[in-house]
């Protein structure tokens, strides 16, 4: 949310009704006077993507140097889509086009560009601009604006804010990457106990410095501990007279300062909340946090461990290429290592491939359905240690339910496999692929469960660690169960 | 949410106090009256997780049929965590600590539970109790009550509930699933474009069947069309007299019914949304959205991509048994086709493995790193395309971007491999890895954008189907990339 630059915010009552005025004007311009401008058919296709021709007749007007028609293209659409379309471009196309709209490149826009994008166009821009778009956002927007540029930058960008946003900022700044405190907006509405909802509605419509869109009261005791909490819809249902004690709600979700995002974003959910007081260590309200801040960290997290799992680490695709190489990189080397272990246990059964060469064409199979096995085991195992629904009480049950996932699978592929190789090649090699194909997907349901399960209680990642040791357990153990059988078996030797 | 069974809601604001004062007695009873219950350090940890040994001494009074206790025990938790607790349990146990809590069993618990433990509970209720809670519930959650219940118990208890609730949730299940029609729900506030801000209060004050929670106002006109929106805050903060057209914001996002649910995700998030209106095919309004309950569908849409790569299907953990083993074994099998094309290849040059057993060592090297970086690329293009940041506008961006990518990769991989075969076997065969290792991430790296693009544009979740063939092509081009270039190489023969 970005609101303080909205021309209504410091306004009166009486004045904001201008400023609305002014906004319906801009959309009655340009339509039929239908109020539904978000279903802008000129613009966007029905999945709410900008349509591509549309992005190709700005591009076009950009490169023929017509910056009036760019501006008067790009002007209808909502700040968020103007950061979608920012994104759409080339580096340096998106710095030209950021120049044809100044006007148009509002902090509402800044808050919405992806992080990589944004931060690219701050370092680019002088840092007294920065400070002044900073100062139009609300804190928890500032902050994400300024924490990943280099520390020069930053304090340059600090030293020319106003003394109340720096001490906002450096505060938040205080806290460590990825928790409440970080993230928290430090523009909230706080009363005290004694008043009366009359009282309250008079307050709210004096006090003009008060943020704009605001969906809970949060009542503070002297200490300025919060007491209990208010929703906007209980306070206008409410005759005046009635105390605010007597409305509010006294079992309210607290959010620590140091609360990681991904706990936030579970008590969000868990709780359907809509905005949550966060409190410091003594207790005292320092922030609130509002859902549609959260909804970002929730779709983050929530989608991050696909890309975690792959190894793709941040895996945006505006992350600059060196970046994507260097944390890829660093995954396939880590997997080059188990694919060598892999190679060594089949190096040691070199004699008997040489002697039966079926054994070399049947032996990957062995390792890739255990590997399959193993990553679909493992991604279940990490959501739901994400989602709080595996803990230490269930731990048990739920390895035991994936054993029997796991025996079913086994059994079902092995007598495929089995059959074929069987009618193919022999029935005693038909056996072995078999049984090693069992013990393969058993070992793979095991290792899907125990690995994200060891990791989370070593309180690392399990979504980051996993990957590589569930992949070195499947592939050798697939190797190994498939030759060595092979051996003892006698089909070869 | 589920708000209509809490006992203030049909009261009238003066009753309500009472029902917040019960609802303060029960927590102060059992604190030392600090409001902040939900910091619970007897029963949840500090990651909000029910601790174990809480769960136990619940799970011991229930073996020793001591109910009493266990109701003391579950009595001080939020429903959400009541919801918790009773996933933690085997099934049996579940049916057992419902029916000793019968009391606190109530649609908030009912409504927070996961899907398949839901249901599952649910069949083991008569109708007219089902009935009886998905009348307590709002719409949406009602509609998720009984929507994957058969056939005849979703009409058994469709004859139970009254007339109105009946045909709301008929009309909703008319709706596709996983549409905003279906989610949606029908407790809204609506009024005309006359009213000013005095007459929304008194109306919001005097009318008792209004939902509890609110966060907008939508003002409509004669035909029920939306016209604008007014946030709460804004009503709170302007004098009586000002007319509420003169405060509501005309453009606002409106929501089609038939809209996919990914997509309205993508709108809360990109606009912000605290709720919006769903309207029908001729712009009615017909029901609104809120935040608390797309958080999940975000959440859902954004997790399930880890799940869907993997082929674990719906991957939670309380799928029963017999769906985890269809959806999962369904992907073994066609990995197994995919695992018996490469052992195809791997077969034409049987005799070059003969000839030089150092092939089948080396080789699930070159198809197991290329199969990785696919993943990779496939796990950063799934997601971009499911964020809307992926177009038709930018495609040829990112393919080219992730191909600079996937050469560097591929250098540094061959450079560390072709050094360590040459070394450990002959320089020539360290020059066949390096090359095959360049040529199979380069295509890893191609297979990884264009096959879920593709997909995308058939309309067909790329999440779905693009693991299966992104491992094909890099598995069986590293077989081919690799053993091929070892002959045409005169390594062997």
């Amino acid at each position: 949310m970005a609101k303080r630059e909205r021309p209504d915010d410091e306004a009166m009552p009486g004045e904001r009704r201008q400023a609305s005025a002014r906004h319906e004007d801009r959309y009655e311009d340009r339509a039929d006077g239908r109020p539904d401008d978000r279903i802008d058919d000129e613009r966007m296709d029905e999945e709410n993507i900008l349509k591509p021709e549309y992005v190709r007749s700005v591009r076009e007007s950009l490169e023929a140097g017509d910056d009036a028609r760019v501006y008067e293209l790009v002007e209808p659409l909502h700040p968020a889509d103007i950061a979608d379309l920012l994104e759409l471009f080339e580096r340096d196309e998106r710095h030209q086009l950021a120049a044809a709209i100044t006007d148009l490149m509002t902090s509402d826009v800044v808050a919405e560009l992806n992080d990589f994008v944004r931060d690219d166009m701050m370092e680019s821009l002088p840092a007294a601009r920065v400070a002044s778009i900073a100062e139009q956002l609300d804190t928890d927007d500032a902050v994400q604006l300024i924490e990943d540029l280099d520390r020069d930058n930053q304090r340059a960008i600090l030293a020319e804010l106003d003394a109340e946003d720096r001490h906002a900022i450096e505060s938040a700044l205080a806290y460590p990457d990825e928790t409440a405190g970080r993230l928290m907006n430090l523009d909230f509405v706080a009363v005290p106990e004694h008043l009366t909802v009359g009282d309250l509605i008079d307050f709210l419509r004096e006090d003009r410095a008060l943020p704009n869109d605001f969906f809970e009261i949060f009542v503070v005791d002297e200490r300025h501990h919060p007491v209990g909490t208010c929703q906007l819809s209980w306070i206008l249902r409410t005759p005046r007279t009635i105390p605010l004690v007597d409305v509010m709600k006294r079992d309210q979700t607290l959010i620590p300062a140091t609360l990681d995002q991904e706990e936030v974003g579970n008590m969000f959910q868990k709780y359907a909340l809509i905005s949550a007081a966060v409190v410091d260590e003594s207790g005292r309200l320092v922030g609130q946090m509002t859902v549609d801040d959260v909804v970002h960290i929730i779709a983050e997290e929530a989608g991050e461990d696909a890309l975690l799992m792959s190894g793709a680490g941040e895996g945006d695709i505006n992350e600059p290429i060196r970046d994507a190489y260097y944390s890829r990189v660093r995954w396939l080397v880590a997997n080059l290592g188990t694919a060598l272990i892999a190679s060594l246990i089949i190096a040691a059964f070199g004699a008997a491939i040489e002697q039966l060469v079926a054994l070399a064409v049947l032996m990957p199979i062995v390792a890739s359905i255990g590997g399959n096995a193993g990553t679909q085991t493992m991604a279940v195992t990490v959501r739901a240690i994400a989602m709080n629904q595996l803990t230490r009480s269930n731990t048990g049950r739920i390895l035991l339910r994936e054993m029997r996932v796991a025996m079913l699978n086994g059994a079902t592929i092995a007598l495929l496999i089995g059959l074929a190789t069987g009618l193919i090649f022999t029935p005693l090699l038909g056996l072995v692929i078999a049984a090693a194909m069992v013990i393969n997907v058993i070992i793979a349901g095991l290792a899907g469960v125990l690995v994200p399960v060891i990791f989370d209680r070593l309180d690392t990642d399990p979504a980051v660690a996993s990957s590589v040791f569930v992949t070195m357990i499947t592939d050798s153990m697939g190797f190994f169960a498939f030759l060595g059988l092979a051996v003892a078996s006698g089909v070869v030797g």
